[in-house]
């Protein structure tokens, strides 16, 4: 199944491949929930699409790429007909998309639960939580930063959403644990507290080995030979270089043949041209090359061509989330993945900069989410608790971003134009002027008509103004809560637990605490 | 000019046109800064169009509208073909559609400072303040009734906002002033204290004449014989009822005109069945009557297809608002609108059912605003200071919402894919890992690139935490203030300045007051 846009002739349309040769074939994909039954936005007209694509090219034939101090990697690609000058590699126009082309549109994320497991591409969405903050936040206890506790807490917040279908990866830095063992902790809690698919460790090419070999003993080393059950987190050291940490965890990942996102991270005007069409062509450039990278160590190997790009306030320097010109260019990055043939991590998600839960952050949130989903991105991270440009996790903000995914996912579903739909009985019942309220066809509906948000309404203004006026982030504190309160740990065998916790405990032994 | 829709072969397409025939044509189109360059989202496929646009055959045949005490009304629509019972009416499919097909697709509507002028259908966008609230709150005084002093605050706010290209008609109720004097001193401010186009009185065919007039001693009667220069809102007694009141206001403005407004105000369930495509159909039947009436009124005189539709919380029975099935009936809507061939008023906008103008509150606003402007609305009613379900304007969530009014015009301009967006020359001047701040490319647009708005951004935790922590709602309340402290009066010829006043005072003079 292949993305498809809307036309005005009646008939859905695949995105034009450019550029495609052999396509790897995934296995059988299960019939899920979040598949997205409207069209998708087409932002660009062709011209812009192949102007976009061919500055991509001009980047990496005129510029090129450095990857430093990897030499496995430089080899890879200088065999596969790059230009290598020291760590810089350029290409012919069209060698990289070329190179690219043995990815997979669509594949499969396999759960601990297969239930839970998911498709990546096509027609399917992803939605998973934040990522990366040193800090959490709740109404009560305030800021401060995030320690394992916290973590486990969003693995376990995720697991019991259905609006969530992945647990994520460092969904916020576990600062009470030297952070070379960061990452034992995070994927035991992935594996144990959760049966969603995850991410594993990416900061040195050994923490993608200890992951991938937590991830063995739950789901064997033959069946993870052909499925992917893990991704990594591959981010670019944007513009255009690949450090060794980065390209050499990528070549870990796509060796084990688990998922590998590639990341190019952007921030307008500092790490690239300022224009969303320059941020656009530019992460297309730089996630072509791990991309292909990815396929030249395992052809066929799962990727997903990731985004990570902010605007700024031009006159203070600071980042800022959801603006016009970066819903732009994730909107773009959309259709350029559907050409290029391979899913698409959106560069946005529900992302904001605001300080606190409140209007701005919804709204910078909301838009980005819009953006991303509209478009047709596949896999969205920071989905839920992102705050304060990703420096902190708040667990207020996560449950109202649920609400929010839940409803867009349930936009995404369309409605119906059948009989039932239009109700055509009820007229008869009623007629101008009348109630529709009791009619049959309201009465077989309104149980499961309308979406139904988590976080209670806040009712009519003196019963809420008597009960003093909590805000929508006050009225979420109960509900995560409660949800912590409510959670019951997925089971799991006891000897693969026990293996699971002698990996951590035995590589832990094994290596002195690091705190940088 | 018309809506274009993308489509992925490159070509911008126009939407089928069905059931069209003689097309009015309208004055010469100002080149104005409101017009989108990105395209509509089609949400729906010809056969879903379609499907819908035969219910709404169907309930016009089947059931019909009842024109309640306006023989006149329902004498033209019998002289038109259409099968009229007591205040029944019914048509033959297609026949509302036909009668709909002298109605323009774009027209002027008049400003009293041309540059304010703007243009209805087509590829532009106008955007509105709220609509009808008989409350206002702010964060210093909270909530209260609303004066005429607030109606005359808005109306100077919208004034001076760059974002908002029209003056509104109610913003808020003047409870202090009569009922039946309000028009007179709403259509008083709106004519002085402002510039852009507006609306008129509606609440009685007597006040819609008084508007009438006053506006005729500003723009003159013979101008405004040919032209546009404001607006009155119908709204249907949905389902399926128009009153005296309405059908008659709608005579008036449509003989003089004037620009009608058709809406159907639909709560999903209640006052119709409960699908979105139920809430569509329903929608476009009832305005297409309307509609047609004004066509039959007068031929060619300029229509918009109106829309104000909400959900429930079928548990609670609270109206809700932004929720995923309103708005996928205002993509839809905007789709059919412009299948019909005439300018839309999308039934979204910046709405909420929150109490405070918090996180709930731009969530739902900016998801509804986003289905509204992505899917080719017009214009847009209730953009601005929306909160609590319309029942209050809200100072600082008009402020919020102009920063998002401004972000999503700027987003509707799209970007280019030239040379110097690309900044080719930029990456000669670093290169991988080198920073892009100082580039000349940079440099060139640094100033003008991104959209920047108004409320203050937060800052750094630290500083933001030191100065208590305003959310963006307490950062918007000095923007307002300032705003009203910085506002000059437009000027205006001091004999129409006395006539209108002495229209008032006149008018005044004649009637007693009614409070009710």
């Amino acid at each position: 199944m292949e993305i498809l846009y809307e036309d005005t002739s009646g008939k859905c349309t695949r995105p034009a491949r450019r550029g495609r040769f052999a396509r790897q074939s995934a296995a059988p994909v299960n019939k899920q929930t979040n598949r997205r039954k409207i069209p998708a936005y087409a932002l660009l007209d062709e011209t812009a699409l192949q102007a976009i694509e061919q500055q991509a090219d001009w980047i990496l034939d005129k510029i090129g790429v450095e990857f430093r101090g990897d030499q496995i990697a430089l080899d890879l690609i200088a065999a596969a007909g790059a230009r290598v000058a020291e760590q810089r590699v350029t290409f012919e126009p069209g060698l990289v998309r070329k190179l690219c082309s043995t990815a997979p549109f669509e594949f499969q994320l396999h759960a601990r639960d297969p239930a839970n497991t998911v498709t990546l591409g096509g027609d399917h969405v992803v939605l998973m939580p934040g990522y990366g903050s040193p800090f959490v936040t709740d109404l009560r206890q305030g800021r401060r930063y995030a320690t394992l506790n916290d973590f486990q807490n969003f693995v376990k917040l995720t697991y019991q959403s259905p609006w969530l279908h992945h647990s994520g990866g460092t969904v916020c830095e576990p600062t009470d644990v030297p952070v070379n063992k960061r990452h034992l902790d995070m994927v035991l809690a992935h594996l144990t507290l959760s049966t969603k698919p995850f991410m594993g460790g990416v900061t040195s090419p050994e923490r993608a080995e200890d992951s991938i070999a937590m991830a063995r003993l739950v789901f064997g080393a033959e069946f993870m030979e052909q499925n992917a059950v893990m991704q990594g987190n591959i981010n670019v050291n944007s513009p255009l270089v690949y450090d060794d940490t980065m390209s050499g965890a990528l070549r870990v990942y796509a060796a084990a043949n688990q998922c590998v996102c590639v990341s190019p991270a952007i921030f307008a005007g500092a790490m690239g041209p300022l224009s969303p069409a320059a941020v656009a062509a530019q992460t297309l450039a730089e996630a072509m090359v791990g991309i292909a990278l990815a396929q030249l160590v395992r052809p066929g190997c799962p990727v997903v061509m990731g985004s990570f790009h902010s605007t700024m306030n031009l006159k203070s320097g600071a980042l800022t989330f959801g603006s016009p010109e970066a819903n732009l260019a994730t909107m773009a990055l959309s259709q350029l993945g559907h050409r290029l043939g391979v899913p698409v991590r959106s560069g946005g998600g529900q992302i904001t900069a605001s300080n606190a839960p409140d209007g701005q952050a919804m709204q910078d949130s909301t838009g980005a989410m819009w953006s991303t989903l509209l478009s047709g991105a596949h896999q969205v991270w920071h989905a839920a608790g992102w705050l304060e440009g990703g420096l902190v996790m708040s667990y207020e903000k996560f449950i109202m971003d649920l609400d929010h995914c839940g409803a867009m996912l349930t936009m995404l579903q369309g409605f119906e134009t059948d009989a039932e739909a239009f109700g055509q009985d009820a007229y008869f019942e009623t007629g101008p002027g009348k109630n529709f309220l009791s009619t049959q066809n309201t009465m077989r509906h309104y149980a499961t008509a309308n979406f139904q948000p988590d976080i209670p309404e806040g009712g009519p203004f003196e019963t809420w103004a008597e009960n003093g006026g909590p805000t929508s982030a006050h009225r979420a504190t109960p509900r995560w809560q409660q949800m912590l309160a409510d959670y019951t740990p997925p089971t799991m065998d006891p000897s693969t637990l026990q293996a699971l916790t002698d990996f951590v405990s035995d590589r832990k032994a094994l290596m002195p605490d690091e705190w940088y």
